[in-house]
């Protein structure tokens, strides 16, 4: 009688979280066709929709319906006693999701999305104008309530603020474990990169330098992304300023891509990217959908997607065997005088600069690691904003070697913590650091993996991504998941041997 | 006091209806997404959604804090005491909406939901089969449904079940209120039409047998609706199967329209009838959205507006002085053999059809006065579902003289049945009657509004349409806003004067 009516509890339980979803998908909608669809006077409405939806949504997944619910499951060992299987894994992260959204005072929730907007207003013009002064005061208004963001969340014993933000985009991380990654990696990355700066072989940059009709540069991607393994009848790819995934649900994937004249290469590498968000997506189960067994399990579970087919696919020597014949067939006789070693070494060029998003492979994660320096230094009240451009700045010479030229090139490039997102960024590396390990176990088991790259083949590695990642949707958390893929914790090990294989030879080192 | 506390509910009460509008625009929006841009395998999950937030804006709607605002409103001469002001036109439409929208038990709605699903569906299946007796069981149930619809509804007394159905789409319209003005239509008509199909001078048809590249032809399409006014900063011109127009508020207007390669006219009478409905949208004002102040008046004044940019202007004399001079433009020698006369008498061809949407200006409205008469009848219960085949062709053979050689192409045509929708389909020559009778008022106060078409300027018209018909949004039901514009009750007069000046020329009669 209990047991019957508690899987009665746990229907209704899910009931309502997949109609949160269907909402909460919708508002994933509105956001994608504002940036992709819609018409530049929609604007004002547009927030109105959101703001009305976003309401509706909040009042959904707060419900103390929900947590009467959640209450009556946690006590049914028949659903938590076995803490794998599908209906702990879906218990345990409502109730995550649950107590987030009500730890939070409306009036915080309200203050938090003022300041994410009038704060993103403030970061536009002053990045615009090189004016640090004027984002200053919004920036200090951002750190004060994250800071009591983060003390209504609280963070584990020997934690630290951060560590409460971090949460919401990757569950179970903190500034200690994720500095106990990060401090043996940058060192063996500052290592590789000075023997690269001190080569005299660098590879040809003449795939970076011709310009490609874009109506052909987009037949091209389309292509790739097909063969790849994207699926058209359950997503769409359009082009928008910057590129983004949207995952309104693994049957409905909208990706976006775009295209410079003069730089094949970087749409290649953003759609790749893209592409592998959308695969991840796609691989989740519809019968989960809207549950979080059937949602990804972290921001840096999903860069490790993105990433792994736009850098380990798409930066491969195979992929080019494959793609490099191609070209002919989508730009005729304007990429006749590129060779393999041009377009392969060419999109594997490594070049310390000021700008995250048009980082290489090797220098990429130093810019990660900086920002996750200062933002936890900011949390902790250790840093003042007032002195962020000189942090900045002298890590930039310490970390790269470069002098950052202006604030806009510097400090005020990223939209994240206008936007009020701190312990995000840390995602980045951890998804090329999950990536490297994920792939060399894919490795392991398809020893032929790159062979079959070379005939244009991807099907083996989505399908071993699906099986060992995507099928699993929340089930694990990430570093779980890490360990039960690979058979390790997460380490720098694989990112690095990575980084060397590839880059040492084209840079003549041994 | 009294009036203090009195204004402050009816801020509260636009206010709700305003955010019930920034659903029912989002619900648009799901809907436009689904015809244009969704990949197919997100029909499943988009029916969830559309379900759920439908849902939500039922229960917004019917919320009985609308009822006790309206109420109090409603006792406040301030508001309700001049009948034609912007407060007591929102008040009384939101007491229309808000009474329908709480009249039908949720049974009937939900039955209502079912029944217009699966009844598409076996529509479309026997539309496809040619197989009436397939779709008759669906429609008895349609009908039987619909019956105790206008029952919850109720009617004025002297009307009949048909009324209070139409009352949806055209509030105010009655079965005896719009035989009044089909039955003189009708004889008229009849007389044109014989005197057309007698003649021996019919106009070329070669316009409508010339092919052209798709791609040139949006090309044209898209300079035609700029032309004529539509802002495209503020809407969208898509393609889809079936042409629409999805107003989700007057800064984000989403039309479709559809092209065949070797019907350019087709494609010029869809956007030129899109963008009419569009225009209207656009000229709502911002200040009113989601208001009844800010919303069309009904289907019939909507039609009149894409009527009167698809027929009176787009199908005039002086449209294709302006635009056939400009087709060499687009389409270079395909259609330099192509003469005035060819372009402007092929968009003008008369021939009694079996099919109501490939239908002539002149024909049209006898194929909705064959719809009104038999779903009135089947609304009453003077006509069985069973007997409509022989019911619909022995109209056809009466009214346009020709034998209808299937039900495919007969009865079975129209989605509108199949979808619960009776009462609908006289908005559409209400809408012709509507439009013809503006316009002669519009070509009255702009006299050389033809000199100007020919010219290639349309803004005159547009700035006549938006201070006399758009601006007002609900302030005034359709046959008040008709006396109110044009001095008139609505009559056949202007629609048939409209026709008969035009096609008689054309088909050589004098």
């Amino acid at each position: 009688m209990t047991t019957l009516s508690t899987s009665i509890q746990y229907d209704q339980l899910i009931k309502s979280t997949k109609e949160a979803n269907a909402l909460g998908t919708t508002i994933s909608l509105l956001h994608w066709d504002q940036e992709v669809m819609m018409p530049k006077k929609g604007i004002a409405f547009r927030s109105d929709q959101i703001s009305l939806t976003s309401r509706l949504h909040h009042e959904m997944v707060t419900d103390i319906k929900i947590n009467d619910l959640l209450n009556a499951c946690e006590e049914d060992n028949d659903l938590v006693g076995d803490a794998s299987s599908e209906t702990a894994a879906n218990i345990r992260e409502i109730r995550h999701g649950y107590d987030r959204a009500t730890k939070l005072p409306t009036k915080l929730v309200e203050e938090e999305a003022m300041l994410s907007s009038r704060g993103q207003s403030a970061w536009a013009e002053a990045r615009k104008n090189n004016n640090f002064k004027d984002f200053q005061p919004w920036l200090e208004k951002i750190v004060n309530l994250l800071q009591r963001k983060a003390e209504c969340y609280g963070w584990a014993e020997g934690g630290e603020p951060w560590d409460a933000l971090a949460e919401d985009y990757e569950p179970g991380c903190t500034a200690a474990s994720v500095s106990e990654v990060f401090t043996p990696l940058r060192n063996r990355l500052q290592t590789l990169l000075d023997e690269i700066m001190g080569s005299d072989t660098r590879p040809s940059n003449a795939f970076n330098e011709i310009a490609l009709p874009i109506d052909q540069q987009q037949a091209f991607v389309r292509s790739i992304a097909t063969q790849i393994g994207f699926d058209f009848d359950a997503g769409r790819l359009d082009e928008s300023t910057h590129p983004f995934c949207s995952g309104t649900h693994c049957n409905d994937v909208r990706l976006t891509t775009r295209f410079h004249e003069n730089n094949v290469n970087d749409a290649i590498g953003s759609t790749m990217h893209e592409v592998g968000h959308g695969i991840y997506e796609q691989g989740l189960l519809f019968d989960h959908l809207g549950t979080p067994m059937g949602t990804a399990v972290s921001l840096g579970i999903h860069e490790s997607q993105s990433r792994m087919w736009e850098n380990q696919v798409g930066r491969s020597e195979a992929f080019w065997k494959w793609s490099h014949p191609k070209m002919n067939e989508f730009f005729g006789d304007a990429t006749a005088s590129l060779s393999f070693d041009d377009v392969y070494g060419g999109a594997n060029i490594v070049k310390p600069d000021f700008i995250r998003v048009e980082a290489d492979e090797a220098t990429y994660n130093m810019h990660i690691m900086i920002r996750f320096e200062l933002e936890r230094m900011m949390m902790k009240g250790e840093l003042a904003v007032a002195d962020l451009p000189d942090a900045w700045n002298a890590r930039y010479q310490e970390y790269l070697g470069i002098d950052v030229p202006s604030d806009t090139k510097g400090c005020l490039q990223d939209i994240h913590w206008s936007m009020t997102s701190m312990g995000y960024f840390p995602t980045y590396t951890l998804g090329n650091l999950y990536c490297a390990q994920f792939f060399e176990k894919a490795m392991e088991e398809i020893p032929d993996m790159y062979e079959q790259f070379a005939r244009g083949e991807f099907g083996a590695l989505k399908t071993w991504l699906n099986e060992n990642i995507h099928c699993h949707g929340r089930q694990y958390r990430a570093a779980d998941l890490c360990e039960r893929v690979t058979g390790k914790p997460l380490s720098a090990d694989p990112l690095m041997r990575h980084l060397e294989n590839k880059l040492k030879p084209l840079y003549g080192l041994t």
